[in-house]
């Protein structure tokens, strides 16, 4: 058991690690094109988890642990920090609150995905890593609940809440009509295994949908794949598949500080 | 109130502002695809109106503020200056004299945008950023008018303002069959968003028409986006996208200036 | 006739050969995107017909000389060695146990080729190189004989002996419902000659289908192409073709070495 | 008038300025992708008409001066020259002796092209550079005429003459089933232009025929830009785009050479 210094650090050391985590997830998810210029990332807070972490309104592949904001479960900053905060951080915030579960989120506009955001067609689990965001993707059309007079941005809470509210229990993505994707990931790293899986089966099922009738996972398949791979995010074999990312990205060195973090933190 | 040598400088500076905007929208838009080797750029002049600016014969992607030169509303060379004009700078010179909101634009042969220029299909909005173009983007033929028997190319004003008649009082772009687009913008910043949004909405298109039936942005959607996003190109989160392309694009350097002329300017 | 001592030198050379042909069948296939992170590639051993040689587990592109293992035709690891290997090596030692005549193997998640994997519809012999892989690619889906529970790894000597079954007597190429794809070579360089056509014939099939109704290669084109062409790796216009890919993948200094050992293996 | 010196002066530069624009024809057709490793590109000799240049076997993307050799129009190496040839070399032989008005060859199995050579759907003209290669874009069956047990190379005289009869009197190239393509040139420079077209409205048809109907070229169109543009290669605005590919793809220095060899040889 920890004295309270012990506990003091090891909190430090949490937050240390997610700080890190965070700036990997915003440069990965740029690198792969989940989220462009305009696209934004957090994680909830790990000792706090009426909080959650986001960068100041900036690209996500410049996105540097000093540009890291706090925010509360309403979306409003805490603490004196006088930066201007993304618009539509009212997602992450609605998410956050809604799903206890959910550690990370990312909102962007993937090239890949936007065809299923404006066709009357659901995005269908083909590739096997399709366990990652699960059989079922739901579309939000903003204009169900607030018109079709709106700018389609989510800039309040009640917008944000309602899109929340699409999420079902079991689901990871929501698809945005016109818009983008909002995803809500177990961690970090599953966030990020999420995006690619949600790419690489949407880049799949374009091409393949116009050859002939397609044969989808099973929920049984989904399901065994669930409790056979990845349950575990900072098992070895998990983590091997967030540092390849990392290294791509350039970030060697903010792994070697998260692996020193990681010890102390426990 | 400036004295008569303050409104002199002024003018200069605006000038000077002017001719970096362009330098920067030649090498951003061939950086992104949107005109060729062969494509072109202008932005009117901004204290004598019925001039525009316009780099000699040469590719975009080259073009440096020594190569600009001064036209006339009818496409005529202004002051002593015997360089090689582009062949089709009467498009600049018809859009401008038809407009007197336009101050930008650019004609090429994006690739992506091709196909809407030869299938008898119209280009919709899809995606949140087509207000930036608008719904309604019309398809000029040169055959219409001039029979089947020219080289498609605008090589006199007579053509050049029957291209420019073909713009809608709302229309801010123009399809010409066969051959590519006319995209006239509020400003260099704002042609450098509509052509991104053009290339993004007709790569959208293409994709999702496979799929199935596509829901559009409505009319009044457009009208909230223009109203409350963009509709001043000099406020700090626009100048931030315009910034964005012009790092990307190397072009630092000019930016630094083009802040201290614009200062100098008011 | 060589004398004892020479034998074991030949053989220990042969040995050489096979280590850097298998280095370079692994950045190749990596580098032309056969094989991703997540593949792997394998050669028989030269002289112990009843062994196989494939890396530690880790992603092709970076797979070296020292990251290879020797595994029997059960998978299993042969000699005091710890590293842990690929969850999926059963692939190649069944391949290898059914198939005398098959040198090397691939398994890969190839994303030109994965609409084949999830459509009904097969592939098709069109382009010229396609004799490298023939008229027949057979889709196996782990459903048929191990129902619709798996996570869809072949992770045992069942799954993978029933893989290895889809096999007809002259098929090369295996695709694997909502996974990938196995090729089985006459060598480390027809396998990558066969990959490259593969990824070619597939991205070629899936722009021509949409185009209208399709020719392909006869069984007797595949056949005087077999005959007449390739049908000696070792000959120098095959070599030719190994060798480019080698060094587009910068390993003109194992091509050197390899030179030397194939004089001392012979 | 030359005296006897000045005329053989005069004849060694034009085969110094032959000789460069075929190395440029080779690295810039390499460069777009016209050609890949496998391709190849001649130029008919310049005083010799009954001979052509093509270099010795090799990729043409590595192809330098020194590696280019002279064929008469069998196909035949002439000189004591043992390096080897390509073995399709007889296109070339066949296309220069049953035109006379063919000054550049080129064959290669581009793959945008590569759709129109195995489905029944012929290339239409839409893009307005598509007078480069006209309205008729024959396809070539080797079965027609040789049957369906070849290996679908052109390996002889028969065959490459046969292959020649399928260009029209107008037409500037022919589709191989199954293989590729064959362009016949008017200059280096318009051999570049047109496989650069060529492969432009491939891409084009490709998108476009998905959406709908599609509006060609007419003739007249064609006729009155080949009566309009280019018909002069050495023309400095053709030039200027001859010029650019050649700087795209490193080749100045070249270029440099070439201009004062071009003064020397008139």
């Amino acid at each position: 058991m920890l004295n309270p210094t012990g506990r003091q650090e090891s909190k430090e050391s949490s937050l240390g690690v997610a700080l890190i985590d965070l700036v990997i997830a915003n440069r990965v998810l740029a690198r792969i094109g989940a989220v462009d210029a305009y696209g934004h990332v957090s994680v909830r807070h790990p000792t706090e988890p009426d909080r959650f972490l986001l960068s100041r309104s900036r690209s996500p592949r410049l996105v540097d642990r000093g540009d890291i904001m706090q925010f509360d479960l309403d979306g409003a900053v805490i603490g004196p920090d006088d930066r201007p905060p993304y618009l539509e951080r009212f997602i992450h915030a609605a998410v956050y609150a809604a799903r206890e579960d959910v550690q990370a989120v990312a909102h962007g506009h993937a090239q890949v995905l936007l065809p299923f955001t404006v066709a009357e067609v659901r995005m269908r689990p083909l590739f096997m890593t399709a366990d990652e965001f699960g059989a079922n993707v739901p579309l939000w059309d903003i204009r169900t609940a607030f018109g079709s007079g709106t700018n389609l941005l989510i800039t309040d809470m009640d917008q944000a809440k309602d899109l929340a509210g699409a999420f079902g229990r079991n689901d990871r993505v929501v698809l945005l009509r016109g818009h983008g994707f909002v995803a809500a990931g177990r961690s970090a790293s599953q966030l990020i295994r999420m995006c690619k899986a949600l790419m690489d089966n949407a880049a799949l099922q374009l091409e393949a949908s116009r050859l002939g009738p397609l044969m989808e996972l099973t929920g049984e398949e989904i399901d065994a794949r669930r409790r056979t791979i990845g349950a575990d995010d900072e098992h070895p074999s998990m983590m091997r598949g967030f540092e390849y990312e990392a290294i791509e990205a350039g970030l060697e060195e903010l792994l070697r500080e998260r692996a020193e973090l990681k010890i102390r933190s426990k």
